[in-house]
């Protein structure tokens, strides 16, 4: 398998997650997104979407990390990433959703290009922007962690899961933009257990090659 | 079944085109989101989010539209949303995802109201940023759907799914801001398939009982 990715996005390192969690190997290629490079053809031609990760498996390029996740726990069963009963992988798939619908297509790096070029937002009021849906999008996160005895040390019981693999990688987020954290202690109570994870150690974009390079 | 919904919420409609598909009942209470009614205690006890559609089934109250098609797929498993190969799966998924996390978050109420009342956008500016996601957004599925052989009169194939279910929806709102889709002829070919299917024409918002109310 290869992954098309980038240490930085947040979606890559949802998908990177889930490939620790499986144990499954891949070959790393870095697509920087910062210098436009999932615009050049030979990208383009992977992702009608332009967007990272890629995943190559067995002649097919799959797109959209939390499909290529659900991919994965098909064809590796192995440990699971959701749960067995329908309404508990509604729950784990609501809350990975709750992320990856309501706070972090908000704030990527083309939305906050619109911003800076056409708005002509200043700094501040771009960061406000991103503060506010991180931070507003938690809450609900942490409502739905919080009143439900089915959250563990996980968001959903003892083992690592779909949803954990989207919910660290926007604590990640949250940090660099200095956004508030002390209001989800739920949140941040199952983000500091997944840290301890070598999975999700191993994920993390500072130990990427492009990262490092 | 219970859906707490709203006629002219779309990812109210994914679920409401879902439940058609799969031939079940189920009652249908409004949630007036101009007037704030998913703030309201009652509905918030259901929803942590605050968000339509809400499908209370079982003693649960489920929540994310996608997350709720997929359960409705796994607990009526007939006519199948999803087709069984799991490179399939991720492809519809994966168009899905293209709409549900790259269109539709950046033109929901809130963030238009943010738009507006925050950044103090013009009307025009707001349509601006409107169609400029969608039209965008729609590229990116156009190139999905025209490029691969697994696209046929719907998504993918000959029956209707998951795909068909998001993609309808996000074309109602298209047209209702006057967004350009003189570029995306496949995924409009679609479209128009799909609202020949009664399942689509029932759950339409004209005619649910809060727009004729």
């Amino acid at each position: 398998m290869k992954l098309h990715n980038y240490f930085r996005s947040s979606a890559s390192f949802r998908v990177r997650i889930a490939l620790e969690l499986k144990g499954l190997g891949y070959d790393y290629v870095p697509v920087h997104l910062v210098k436009g490079e999932q615009l050049q053809p030979a990208f383009a031609a992977l992702s009608p979407e332009r967007l990272v990760p890629v995943l190559e498996d067995d002649g097919r390029a799959l797109t959209q990390s939390i499909a290529i996740i659900e991919y994965l726990d098909e064809t590796h069963p192995q440990p699971p990433l959701l749960p067995r009963a329908a309404a508990d992988r509604a729950r784990v798939r609501a809350l990975a959703l709750d992320i990856a619908c309501e706070i972090h297509p908000l704030n990527n790096l083309r939305v906050l290009k619109y911003l800076n070029r056409e708005l002509g937002l200043s700094d501040d009021a771009k960061n406000d922007w991103y503060r506010h849906w991180v931070e507003t999008g938690l809450e609900a996160v942490e409502r739905q962690l919080a009143s439900s005895p089915a959250t563990g040390p996980y968001c959903h019981g003892d083992l690592p899961g779909l949803a954990d693999c989207v919910l660290v990688p926007q604590i990640f987020n949250a940090e660099r933009f200095a956004c508030r954290l002390d209001h989800v202690p739920t949140v941040m109570k199952v983000f500091d257990h997944c840290m301890q994870h070598p999975a999700f150690m191993r994920a993390q974009p500072s130990n990427c090659p492009d990262a490092q390079a």
